[in-house]
């Protein structure tokens, strides 16, 4: 007997669009081989329309409708907002993929905590809200009965936390070290073949993979909220992004490329977790790294987790970091943990 | 409040006595962190002797007996045979790591078979048992309502059966690509260094590292009964160990090796599953990969497994794959799990 879950998604970006498209090519798979029957029934974006369905909307419909522009000549069109949704859908899981801010993490942190008090599960891919205020809604969360799942915030869809959660709890971690930042990842790649940071990052810009402010990625704040939420789920501490230790790659020039490999080694900007005694500490910064680490091997846009761990040395996961698709699977990982 | 779980060993070799060193060693914390109460009652050995005392057992004592050459001097010697103390030790948790042969899976099986009937959970890192008969174990933990834990057997430690199993039940495996032999990948990278392949194996069977009969590693029979837990558990496939197409590593030499990498390619042992139409396929050889691939980067004696999903592309998990402590730790990944 199939699990049921009834979502509202506040966003409809690529990663609820991910979403979208899994269950509408895989919703008979996800009933048949997992037990989850998935209906969509709320879709809310900020400018593009929201729509609302109790009966479940097609998510074929919500896709060939949003591609065309905005969900605003779906037939359940409805002019709440999200907040308005949150408290008074039909619904039993909210789905948070909004835009969201890091500095602030608002709107996302907001509807999480509304949700959250009316007793739905919350799955989500922003990094903010579990970088600021994981504790709060972990509890919120405890208090209310349900769960709070966040797979997506830190390498998309690759199952770093949960690995290291689950798989790896027979021992305690001691270090964590990432590669979770592919926009750097991809530019320090391609200044190996001897590019200029300036040039790498104009090409990145054009293609999308960078932003027009690049200083989130290139600073190292993205990876410093990831680093923050690596340690707080993981090792049980309390940082803030104020707290990392943060480098970008901005002061990395071709010629440090070249010197690095001609003894074996490659930049990569690594976020770093570790144990100092009684405490935590976090960085972000460029690290050299000899060819035959396993973090060194990893190019473009992938992303990694190196996890020391008591009894078994170095594991390492690698994967990718981005994309509507890997994202969608993240945010269905939390949605079948929570079945 | 602790679960607790009254342990049976069978077989105390580096596994059995790495489970014990965990439990010695750390026992507070898996009880307090973990909520996870072990108690070795009974340690049986073929010819070392065998030790029972229904309130427990110090798993110090013990590592420090048979730290000592055998568990005669014990105060707590029994003569009951391995059946014997499955069918009567006051226990509900057997760990089975007896020294097992892989064409017989035998006296393996057996013993999981008579502690599944009597309605004991069950680990093993054996492959034997769960190469031959792991429909039939499945089963029979199921009809018993126990479980029936095997994540060791195939990556040691590092856990590949879990990552795919749960971390990656979002999307439908295609593919598993894996470096799951110790002994062939040290050869193979020690081979770069310009080396011989007798030489090579003749020093891997000097340090330990390789058996005085090496047939099992380098011919490919290990990592062909690992493809086929994989294709069997992970893909629901019904082979045998003689459906693997297996090619070993003796034909490789140091000109093939030295060809590959001025193309930017190295030689790996591949085990690989992979669906063709209705069927699931399996395959051991020598395979060239690029430089570039996370398999290529894997060095020495670590293990490595790269698992196509959909909607991810590739996931690759990279860690140590031998070693008591890091079989130790497959073991108590698989009780925490039964918790």
């Amino acid at each position: 007997m199939a699990t049921t879950y009834r979502l509202v998604l506040i966003g409809f970006g690529s990663a609820g669009q991910g979403l979208a498209r899994i269950i509408s090519e895989r919703g008979e798979w996800l009933r048949n081989a997992r037990d989850l029957d998935l209906q969509i029934v709320a879709v809310c974006t900020r400018s593009r329309g929201t729509v609302y369905d109790p009966n479940g909307l097609d998510p074929a419909l919500l896709l060939q409708t949003i591609a065309a522009g905005d969900l605003k000549q779906h037939p359940a069109l409805v002019d709440w907002d999200a907040a308005a949704l949150i408290a008074n859908a039909d619904a039993n899981l909210l789905v948070e993929v909004s835009p969201t801010d890091l500095a602030t993490a608002e709107p996302a942190t907001s509807l999480i905590r509304a949700a959250l008090a009316r007793g739905m599960h919350v799955v989500t891919a922003n990094k903010g809200p579990v970088a600021l205020y994981f504790a709060e809604l972990r509890d919120a969360a405890r208090t209310a009965g349900v769960s709070f799942g966040f797979e997506g915030t830190v390498m998309s869809g690759t199952p770093g936390l949960r690995l290291c959660w689950s798989d790896l709890a027979a021992g305690e971690i001691h270090e964590l070290r990432g590669i979770v930042n592919g926009t750097t990842n991809y530019i320090l790649t391609e200044m190996e073949q001897g590019r200029e940071y300036a040039d790498v990052l104009a090409e990145a810009q054009r293609l999308g993979y960078a932003e027009a402010d690049p200083s989130g990625d290139v600073d190292g704040h993205d990876a410093a909220g990831k680093a923050v939420i690596l340690a707080n789920v993981l090792m049980g501490a309390h940082l803030t992004p104020a707290d990392v230790e943060r480098v970008g790659i901005t002061g990395i020039t071709r010629d440090m490329v070249a010197v690095a490999a001609a003894s074996g080694q490659r930049w990569k900007l690594i976020a770093r977790v570790w144990r100092d005694g009684e405490h935590v500490r976090a960085s972000v910064q460029p690290t050299r790294l000899p060819f035959s680490h396993p973090l060194a091997g990893v190019s473009g846009a992938m992303n990694a987790l190196t996890v020391s761990v008591e009894w078994l040395n170095e594991v390492t996961l690698i994967g990718p970091g981005a994309g509507g698709n890997a994202t969608g699977f993240a945010l269905l990982s939390d949605i079948l943990a929570i079945a």
